[in-house]
């Protein structure tokens, strides 16, 4: 592990690590905020961010705002990249698919397989590596993200609920077996057998798992340009047949970009500040 | 003048406008924040915000975090680009000189001449369209900036303090005639006459010019990268002698960067707000 780059914020430190990554089999990187207790030593609790289409480990850390907040919390915020990257790795033809688009998910198809494990990634890898490196409190890790990070963020809490503790997105894919995007993604990924899929879907998730969690955060914007692919309404609906407490705010005017995410990240981590708590 | 960007942020608009400046003979771009007072129709309270070598319009609406506390303050931002642009303006050799590095003043020599006058941009036909176009507090405008921009807020401020009421700076150039950087950019644009440079150098114009302001905010990192081309102690020693306070403030481990900014900036609305209403 090697830590490339490094700011004071906050009286803490915005970090850039990279390391060989046996999961992704080549080099990653990821972001890690520390506020001055996680510095002092003091454990404290850790929140991923997973980035959406085409972001990077350092998205979150310049766009997202979430650093004033976190400082005063003491929370730790760790953001990984959003995909394998290398000239070794398969490219996509478009954003939305190969390298900035991991969708979270480990595939199983050539030529993806060999490199696109992000599951594995974040919820194996990178969540021991940090628990061992850093001062994180491992019984108050929570999970969040934004778009295709959102989806990665609801999958990932109801995969491993004994691993996060919490979980709340921004503009969700909500069924990526229904939109676009994930039909695209999976199709790739995963092959064509779409019963497969469901393993990976959040509404399909909360339909077979049932409630996980006390609560669950999700804001989204009605002026979000890519509203068609997120699909609330279905992960809200099965999270009311589940049983399933969803706090779903929906705000008019915002889009899906990181202006939208900077106006309610202080939310979130207060929702995740209360959410470890209890 | 076209709006070519609008996002919502914090019940405010965060956008991108463009429009034909006669100053630079050639189109600009500058960001503005208005925060829900001035949609309301509300007149605020305006900061200029100059920004530093390679950066443009919209570097500080994504990278500085402004936009929470100046939505809960009423505070509308105005962020120009830090040069002209386009295919018909001279290049520099290197990023510190010409696009991108306009260092807010009037160039006299070719090639230079014919579009880089950043002070009369900024001080002149920009706050002149912007008061017109925008719920403008008209006697509460302030400015800061960082590194080139902190020059630039700094030199402005003095020049036309009967426009420009508080001023603060983030790791300013405070004497832009006795560092690498400000020598190739005052020889580039306004010739080898060392004598005319004091006219825009904020360490020599606070000399001339006397006590203009009630107070100055300075934040420096002392970790800064760039230290060597900033002098704050050339500044300081300037003010204390012409009798103009000045909060220079050091902050052991920051560096030039916007982590340091985003760490400090709410201090800075918090003193515009002070020094505009007393």
């Amino acid at each position: 592990m090697e830590l490339i780059q490094n700011n004071r914020c906050f009286d803490g430190e915005q970090r850039i690590y990279r390391f060989n990554s046996s999961s992704l089999n080549g080099e990653s990187r990821f972001g890690i905020f520390l506020p001055a207790q996680a510095l002092a030593g003091q454990d404290c609790p850790a929140l991923f961010y997973l980035a959406g289409l085409t972001c990077t480990e350092e998205t979150f850390a310049i766009k997202a705002h979430a650093q004033r907040l976190a400082a005063q919390l003491g929370f730790i915020l760790i953001s990984p990249d959003t995909s394998p990257r290398g000239e070794q790795v398969a490219q996509g033809d478009h954003w939305d698919i190969g390298q900035g688009a991991g969708f979270y998910i480990n595939a199983t198809q050539a030529p993806w397989a060999a490199h696109y494990q992000m599951e594995q990634f974040v919820a194996e890898e990178l969540y021991a590596l940090v628990c061992e490196q850093f001062a994180v409190q491992t019984d108050s890790i929570g999970i969040f993200g934004h778009s295709m990070g959102g989806h990665g963020a609801l999958t990932l809490a109801f995969k491993y609920p004994e691993k996060f503790k919490s979980v709340s997105a921004f503009a969700p894919i909500c069924a990526p077996s229904q939109c676009p995007w994930g039909e695209k993604a999976f199709s790739a990924y995963l092959g064509d057998d779409r019963q497969g899929w469901q393993a990976h879907d959040a509404t399909a998730l909360v339909q077979q798992k049932g409630k996980q969690f006390a609560d669950i955060l999700i804001d989204q914007g009605l002026q979000d340009q890519f509203y068609s692919q997120l699909n609330p309404a279905l992960f809200q609906a099965a999270c009311a047949q589940a049983g399933q407490p969803l706090s779903l705010r929906e705000h008019a005017g915002y889009d899906h970009g990181y202006y939208f995410i900077q106006s309610f990240i202080d939310d979130h981590l207060q929702f995740h500040a209360v959410q470890l708590q209890s």
